[in-house]
């Protein structure tokens, strides 16, 4: 591992150098006009895996921005790692917040600034650059592996989901590797090994068959926002537990382990709710905040339209009301059972004077990663060694709905080695990426192939 | 009375052009994008006014919408009416719900259509044709008219308040009389002698500085649609009693003659619900639906608006939302008083999870009008005589604010000879106005002027 490591050292600028030819690339998937720049995009992630020395190399056309795949398949009796990543990024409106054009790559304070610095180029390029590492030194892989590179994370990864759908065996590996997510904080070696799931539904009320006078009906005619505001109302109760008969019936218990985990990692109340600008947090009786926005399940309005509301004062008994709703969901809720649950509530507190329709618009499961699995435990060891700390173990509050679709086709370990920061403007004007991380992430990975083979 | 009669009779259609003319002037006094379109109405109405024989014609400027007034005092002797009505007309949201363009005046099976057909601009037309009749047909009025045409009835009547506070000997009469309000059926000739008031709020609710990703910090913080769903949920209970604290303190009980009126009326609870579109009614317990929407108090949010809500799913936790709340009052409810009361009860059951604000949009004092009156005696025989049918008398749900202020400074009288119908679709798409009722509306105008001047 020596020479290895001794390599990658040696090379810090040039890898640099190489990512900021990726960034300068305005790969954004949700543009048409950016459709050449995605198989620009597609063609430097290829070209790169094949300089390192991956073979198989191939650009995959989709319905979509096309995938890009590349195997080394030679080590025998050794394990095989699915690389994901993406090569697509967010647009970059508003574009006048930025102080340096997002895809004209600027360093500034070890940080390298510009879109998809962090989600996900910068990200993704280490795995490609310790590979490269072993095949420059040793010539060989110490573990098989599979890149799986797409061009539509930002807006869904349709095609990707099809393409594994009907791939199983070709993508069939020992674990999935993924860095796309955030550390613990700048320089804590972190693995996130849960996401939570999702269920979104639209309640709509329909009381009157049209507008009304609240002065000639008010009083006599149930008003749909006032239902609607009763409905949500009994979702939850005054401790912040989700209301829903059988919600909790699925969820698994957090261990003490899990818990103390938690409880250890550092945590100012008042801070997080600074950054947000709220006195008061609030969230579900007898767990803390990791616990409310990791590792138990949520549920929050998103929207809420009914009757007047432009300015001023409109004496009307609106028609219909509407609102959506969504809730986080933690193993081993089902995304379809939580929907039924939800609308049969509904239906049962719905009282007879309104109409109520419920519609389901989008759900996604929730996952845990087995802490024990034997690339989990490589990649903490690994992390730990590069970083000089203890890794810590997070869950996420989000969804990220093709690591569900790997692990639940795949039947894998899903091992999250996220080396970017929540702060580091992902989505936002002044994306950065931390080039500490980036170098470290190249090291972590290339340990990690190590470990993981042994 | 005869050659007047047959002077109107003989101009039925000429009046619903000239009534179409006005409809066309999408008079909405809340939008500000109409400002030419109110003073294009007023100048219509002061037009007509003049055309019809009304002297001292002006338009008065105001800090928002011109009035319009003329008057006619040769009548030595005989009582003066005072003749209020408005040009101003509600938005016509939502657009797509009308059958024919708001201000492209359509008549179909008898009945004008656009917006303001019946409120108020039909109605308030009727008193025009008839003093223009006694003009070209015996040359003068059996008693001394006030025309006072406002703007700005849709959005509180604040000029004409400040207007007729300062002005109450210009503005010294007998009687009031206003059509702007309903008959009690088609054909029923009908007087209304309560109005109730108003107190018109608009709940804010800010939680985080910034809207949130749902799924990094649902669980955790507030979430501002889901308390105001929940502030909202606790101002009635249910059996329908706001609740309040002092809420009903000040509310006359009705009394036992005007409950058996009431209970002589017509009513079918599956008609009315039906006209509506609804299964089942909903009220306040213990009373009956004339009660409910006449001589009891009510609550309706208005209008609601927070987070996403446009096609499908946006995993949001919003900043703030968003609700416009109004209550319906009775005699001697004060409206101000109420709103107090009002902003308390929400400052009290408000959580320290997020800020709220309650901002007084719009106040109007509820009334009751002397039955015994001579005004109101003229009125009923005027409407007994055109409409071959003994006169009905109602109190309405709905307020007019400036009746009260009539009522308190002039010391007059108000008579409410409206000739409207409730399901004019007032406030609402596809709001007109029956013809038949424009027609005898215009014969019990100068009708009443005779019986009244004798």
């Amino acid at each position: 591992m020596d020479k290895i490591t001794g390599y990658i050292n040696s090379r810090k600028e040039q890898y640099v150098e190489e990512l900021k030819d990726f960034l300068r690339i305005p790969s954004i998937s949700t543009l048409a006009d950016h459709k050449t720049d995605m198989r620009k995009a597609a063609d430097f992630v290829a070209a790169k895996l094949k300089e390192a020395g991956i073979q198989n190399v191939k650009k995959i056309e989709t319905k979509g921005h096309p995938l890009v795949y590349g195997d080394w398949l030679h080590a025998k009796n050794k394990p095989t790692v699915l690389i994901y990543g993406h090569y697509d990024v967010q647009p970059v409106d508003p574009l006048h917040l930025w102080d340096s054009p997002p895809f004209e790559p600027v360093i500034k304070d070890n940080k390298i600034y510009a879109r998809g610095a962090t989600d996900d180029k910068g990200q993704m390029y280490v795995h490609i650059k310790s590979v490269e590492a072993f095949f420059k030194t040793v010539g060989k892989l110490p573990v098989n592996v599979k890149f799986l590179i797409e061009g539509e994370e930002e807006i869904g990864s349709h095609s990707l989901e099809e393409f594994v759908n009907k791939n199983v065996d070709t993508l069939k590996c020992d674990a999935v590797l993924i860095s796309d997510t955030s550390l613990f904080g700048p320089g804590v070696p972190t693995l996130t090994y849960g996401l939570r799931g999702l269920s979104y539904l639209q309640i709509e009320v329909t009381g009157p068959n049209k507008d009304l006078h609240s002065g000639t009906f008010g009083g006599a005619v149930d008003n749909p926002i006032n239902v609607l505001a009763e409905i949500i109302s009994k979702l939850k109760s005054k401790d912040g537990k989700i209301t829903i008969p059988g919600f909790y019936d699925d969820v698994i218990k957090l261990t003490k382990k899990e818990r103390d985990n938690f409880k250890a990692l550092p945590f100012s109340a008042k801070q997080f709710a600074g950054s947000i600008g709220v006195r008061q947090l609030k969230g579900e009786k007898g767990y803390t905040t990791y616990e409310h926005t990791w590792a138990r399940p949520s549920l929050d309005c998103n929207g809420i339209l009914g009757g007047f509301t432009g300015d001023g004062a409109k004496t009307v008994l609106p028609s219909r009301a509407m609102a959506k709703v969504s809730m986080r969901l933690v193993p081993d809720q089902n995304p379809k059972k939580i929907a039924r649950l939800f609308k049969n509530y509904i239906k049962n507190i719905a009282p007879k004077t309104v109409n109520v329709e419920v519609k389901d618009l989008h759900g996604a499961y929730p996952i845990v990663s087995p802490l024990d699995a034997k690339a989990t435990i490589s990649a903490s060891e690994a992390l730990s060694k590069v970083f000089g700390k203890k890794t810590v173990f997070m869950r996420e509050g989000g969804s990220i709905p093709i690591v569900v679709v790997f692990s639940r086709k795949l039947k894998a370990p899903v091992v999250m080695m996220g080396i970017g920061l929540n702060s580091e403007n992902l989505h936002s004007p002044n994306e950065h990426f931390n080039l500490t991380h980036f170098h470290l992430g190249i090291l972590s990975s290339a340990h990690f192939f190590d470990i993981y083979s042994k």
